[in-house]
C-alpha cells in the first residue's frame, strides 16, 4: 500500500462527464489499496472567465482581491469531484487551502508555499477517506487568500507529496510525458521515460509547460518522485527524478522553445560603473522579470556600450517606457525593442562531461542559415535568441543533429 | 455619522457594470461620512449554474460538499466589488465567512449562525476601509464551510449589524420596499412605509420573496432597523422596525400568497391516540418541512378521521410514498394528493383589536365563488388554502375588501 497524491489539470477536470472520469480513476487507485489525495486545477476556461470579470472592472486589479476571486474556481471543482467520488462509493472530503494551513507568503498572485500542514489530511486518510485538495491556492499568515501562479497547483500537489511523505506525485495531464521537444513541431519527438529534476527544472523555466517550475524545484529539496502522465489512458509517462548514473550518457535531453520574451537594447551607453544597476533597478522596481542579459564590451563608439535585455512580451511596453525614460538621464544614443524574437534552448546533464555541444549547436543553426542574437549558458543548458520565424526549423533540426529523432522503426512509440 | 450595512443582491451584481453603479452607490454613502459594511449575493445565475452542475454529478448531492460549491458564488462577488469600490477610490476589503468567524451549526444547506465576530470588520472600519462581506455563507465549528440557504444573504447582512450595532441595515432589491400586495397582481397594491417586525415575520413566512424569514427574525431579536429599498433608484423604501402604536389602527397591512405547496390528505384513520405522532414523526425523520395541519373529529364513519397537511411541493413526492407506506400499518382508507393549492393570507397587528377579520375574509372569499379546503390563523394572520386557479383572484378581492387598494389619485405613488 502506498501513499499517492494525484494532480488534474483544468482540462482533466473541464466539464461533470471529465469529472465522473477523474472519480473513477482515483476510485481504481483506491480500490488496489492506496491511500490517495487529490489536487485539481479549476475546470478548464473558468479561471480565464474570471480573469476576464476582473479586467472588466480594473486594468490593474489589485492582487489581494484578484486572488479572491480567481481562487474560487478551484473551490468549484473540489466540491464537484468529491460529490462524484461519493457517488462512486468512495467516502472523500474537499479542502481549500485555508482548511489545511497551506501557507504562503503574501505575493498575491505568484505566492511562494512557505508551510503545509499534514494534520488535516492525514486523519481524512486515517479515516478510509479521499482528500480532494484545491490546487493553486493558499493563505498568508494574515489568512488573506494568495495563488500561486499559472501551473500552480503542480506545485501544490508536490508540496502535499512532499509534506505527507508520499511514494509518488502523479500529475496528470493532456500529454503523455515529457519529450524530447513539441511532438506538435517535431514528428520525430519521443517521450522520455526518466529525467531528472535539474534538466526539468530547466526545461520547466525554459519554456516547456508540462510542469510549473516551481513544483520541480520542491520535487528536488524534498526528493519526491514525480510521474507526468496521461489523464486519458493508463500508459507509463515520464518519471521525474533524482539524476541517475546513466543520465550523463545523453549529451542533449531535449530542445526546447519559448516565444514569450522581447528582447530590448539600450544602444551607446557611456560605459560608467553603476550604469547596469540603475537599468536593472528600475526594471527591478517595475516588477519587471529580466531573463537573458548580455553587456557588449566597448567597441569603436569609445567609451560607449550595448545593453541587452529580455522580457516576458507583455512586460515590453512597460519596459520599453522605462528605458526610454532612462535613455536621455543616461546619455544613451538610442533604445529598441524587438517581440518577434523566439529563446530556442538545449538542455542535458550530459553536457558537463561532453564539450562541443555549444559549438555544435551554433553550428546547426548557422548551417540551416540562422542568426544568432543573443547566448545563455549554464553548466546543463545553452539557450540562444533568434528571429522568431525560424523558431520550428530550430527546434527541428537541433533535435535531429543531437540524436534525439525516433529511429524510422519505433516512431510509433 | 453612522455605521450602515447594506446588502445587495443578485441581479444587483449581475453584471460588472452593475457591480460598478453598486460601488458607486457605496462610495456615495461613505462619501456622506457613513462607515459602510456591504454584504453581497452572487450574480444573478450563478448559484443556479453551480446547483445544475452538482446535480449533473448526484441527483442527492452531500451537504458539505453542496456548500463549498454554492459558496464560491460569492467569493466571486464580493473579490470584484472590491475591486470596482478600490477603482472608485474607495479602499475596500472583501471577507469570506471563515475570515470573520460566521460561526453556524453544522446544517448544510439551511445552517443557523450562532456568532458573528465583531473585531475583523470593526478593525477594517477603524482603517477608514469599506468591508464588503460575502453573504449566505459560514462555517461550522470544526471550519466546515455551511451556507444558509436561499435568501441567506438578508440574514448575514442582519446578523452583521446586530453584532456591529449598525444604525440601519439597508436592504437593496429589485423591488422598492415592501407592499400590500403583490404588485404585478394588483393594479392597486401600494408600497408599506413602516411594518413591525412582526407582520414582516408573518409576511416571510407567508410567501412574500422580499426578506429571507431568519432575517426578520434576528432583526426582532437585536432591535436592528431593516430599510428594504431599491437598489435601482434613491427613493425611500420600507421600514421594518418595532412595532408603533399607531400601526394597530390598521386591521390588515398586507395580502400574501404562496403557490408552493401541496396538500396531502390520509383519509379514514382509526382515531387512535399516536396516530398524528406517527404521521408527524416519519415526516419528520424524512426531514420534510409541514406546514398546516387540519385534523377533523371522527365524523359518520365511526372512530375514523381525516388527517390533512401541506408540505412543500418539491417534497410532496416523498410524502405521499411516506403516507401511502404507513396507510396500510394504520388501517387508513385512502390517501390523497394535491399540488394544485396556493394558500392566501392576510397579515396585520390590527387584527388583535379587531374582530370579525376571519368571517370577513370568508365572505369575501365565498362571495367570489371560492371554496376554502383548509385555515390556519394565528393572532396576527388569517390564511386559508384554495384552488391554485383562483390565487390571483383571491388576492384581489382581500386586497380591495380590506380597505389596501390606493386612492385612484395617488395610485402614482
Amino acid at each position: 500500500m502506498a501513499l499517492i497524491v494525484q494532480k488534474f489539470g483544468g482540462t482533466s477536470v473541464g466539464d461533470t462527464e471529465r469529472i465522473k472520469n477523474v472519480a473513477a480513476r482515483v476510485a481504481r487507485t483506491r480500490a488496489a489499496g492506496h491511500d490517495v489525495v487529490v489536487v485539481v486545477s479549476a475546470m478548464a476556461g473558468e479561471t480565464n472567465r474570471l480573469v476576464k470579470l476582473a479586467y472588466e472592472i480594473d486594468a490593474q486589479p489589485i492582487g489581494r482581491e484578484y486572488d479572491v476571486l480567481v481562487s474560487s474556481g478551484e473551490q468549484v471543482s473540489i466540491a464537484l469531484l468529491a460529490l462524484a467520488l461519493d457517488r462512486a462509493g468512495v467516502p472523500a472530503r474537499s479542502f481549500l487551502g485555508h482548511q489545511i494551513s497551506m501557507i504562503t507568503d503574501t505575493t498575491h498572485g505568484r505566492a511562494r508555499i512557505e508551510s503545509v500542514g499534514s494534520d488535516v489530511l492525514e486523519a481524512t486518510l486515517a479515516r478510509g477517506e479521499i482528500a480532494v485538495v484545491a490546487g493553486f491556492q493558499g493563505i498568508d499568515k494574515d489568512g488573506n487568500i494568495t495563488t500561486l501562479g499559472r501551473g500552480g497547483s503542480d506545485t501544490t500537489a508536490v508540496a502535499l507529496a512532499a509534506a505527507l511523505k508520499a511514494d509518488v506525485c502523479e500529475i496528470y495531464t493532456d500529454v503523455d510525458g515529457v519529450y524530447t521537444a513539441d511532438p506538435r513541431l517535431v514528428r520525430g519527438a519521443r517521450k522520455i521515460p526518466r529525467i531528472s529534476y535539474e534538466e526539468m527544472l530547466e526545461l520547466a523555466s525554459l519554456g516547456a509547460k508540462v510542469l510549473q517550475t516551481r513544483s520541480v524545484e520542491f520535487g528536488m529539496k524534498y526528493e519526491v518522485p514525480i510521474h507526468v502522465r496521461s489523464s486519458f489512458d493508463e500508459s507509463e509517462g515520464s518519471w521525474v527524478v533524482p539524476e541517475e548514473e546513466t543520465m550523463e550518457q545523453v549529451v542533449v535531453r531535449a530542445v526546447t522553445y519559448d516565444k514569450n520574451e522581447a528582447r530590448i537594447s539600450v544602444l551607446g551607453v557611456p560605459d560608467r560603473p553603476g550604469i547596469a544597476a540603475r537599468v536593472f533597478d528600475s526594471l527591478a522596481d517595475a516588477e519587471i522579470v529580466v531573463d537573458m542579459i548580455i553587456q557588449n564590451a566597448s567597441h569603436e563608439r569609445d567609451g560607449h556600450t550595448d545593453l541587452t535585455f529580455t522580457v516576458p512580451k507583455e512586460s515590453a511596453t512597460q519596459a520599453l517606457e522605462l528605458m526610454q525614460q532612462l535613455a536621455s538621464e543616461l546619455g544613451a544614443a538610442e533604445v529598441r525593442a524587438d517581440s518577434n524574437i523566439a529563446k530556442v534552448s538545449v538542455v542535458g546533464v550530459g553536457m558537463r562531461s561532453h564539450s562541443g555541444v555549444a559549438a555544435k549547436m551554433f553550428r546547426v543553426l548557422s548551417g540551416a542559415g540562422m542568426n544568432i542574437q543573443m547566448i545563455a549558458t549554464s553548466e546543463i543548458k545553452i539557450s540562444v535568441v533568434i528571429d522568431e520565424v525560424y523558431t520550428e526549423l530550430a527546434v527541428r533540426v537541433l533535435h535531429q543533429a543531437f540524436g534525439l529523432d525516433a529511429e524510422p522503426s519505433v516512431a510509433a512509440e
